[in-house]
């Protein structure tokens, strides 16, 4: 269920847009324990110049590879989220050669009632989900 | 005053992405009960490769007219986010063809103080709306 | 922190979205008091006929010079809000002169443990940040 939004500069291939994609769905199924099929990613490209993406103090020296990754999701507790930011980066750095001061990660909470995954429906009320 | 993101695959004319952004204004309308003219939409095309959406075991089966809507909102009621989402998928099925096994919406809350329309204000604390 | 979405129509130059961007950086570090490289920003361009921002009646003329500011950040109070209105309506308009009739913003809030800077690490609970 959660809707992920990737942000990334252009540059990759459409291979490699995959492979980015299928390692934040993995982290995303192993930390916040959801089906597999349970996959919803929009990714954006951008040019260089459509991403300022610094620090804050923090020391990361940012790259051209950077990812932003927005996670819209029901209520999580703060051992899964810190879960998730450890397997995406991991994930990221292992399969996609991505340094994991280049990944950034956002999470946004919402409700059951919140979600319609097709057919006018809110799965999540109606006992389907 | 939602605020809407409408992500599509590329590949509709500019007339049709406009009778999919009126149909899902005019749901927005009915369900929410807010002014004709409270509209903020923004598109965003992609190409195939960069939207994944899957169906967590529903049996869906998505094609490239797959249509994912979040929806930024002041506080609304659960009836009020199911008829949303029936009227959606109801108007883009019988006015854009759209499959409502396309359709995919999430909604994200916020507060009187989250909005600014223009001007510098913030028109719902300072008695303008 | 924030993670800052806008959402303008093409037409501008490479340097007048850095203008852009920087205007609205430094109007959430004054009226956010965070550090100067707590900036987070992504930009997307549209065409003209995938951005429908109207009024709720408010009667603002809007053109093709159209800002749509999206801001994540955690908890803010409504004083911090209005100010950070004022304060990009003004710096777009002194800098970018950009009618704050064409500025709109919406914050949607979370919280500390939803934030991952790089490292796959929750920063804000790790006592980094």
């Amino acid at each position: 269920m959660p809707l992920i939004r990737i942000d990334v500069i252009e540059g990759r291939t459409e291979e490699e847009l995959k492979l980015l994609a299928d390692a934040v769905h993995d982290a995303v199924v192993e930390s916040f324990e959801v089906p597999a099929r349970d996959r919803y990613q929009t990714i954006t490209q951008h040019k260089p110049y459509e991403m300022y993406i610094e620090d804050t103090g923090l020391g990361f020296e940012r790259t051209n590879n950077v990812v932003v990754i927005q996670v819209i999701s029901k209520t999580r507790t703060a051992e899964q989220k810190k879960q998730l930011y450890q397997k995406i980066a991991g994930h990221l750095q292992s399969r996609c050669y991505i340094d994991p001061a280049d990944v950034m990660v956002s999470i946004t909470e919402n409700t059951e009632a919140d979600w319609s995954f097709g057919l006018g429906e809110a799965q999540f009320l109606n006992g389907k989900l």
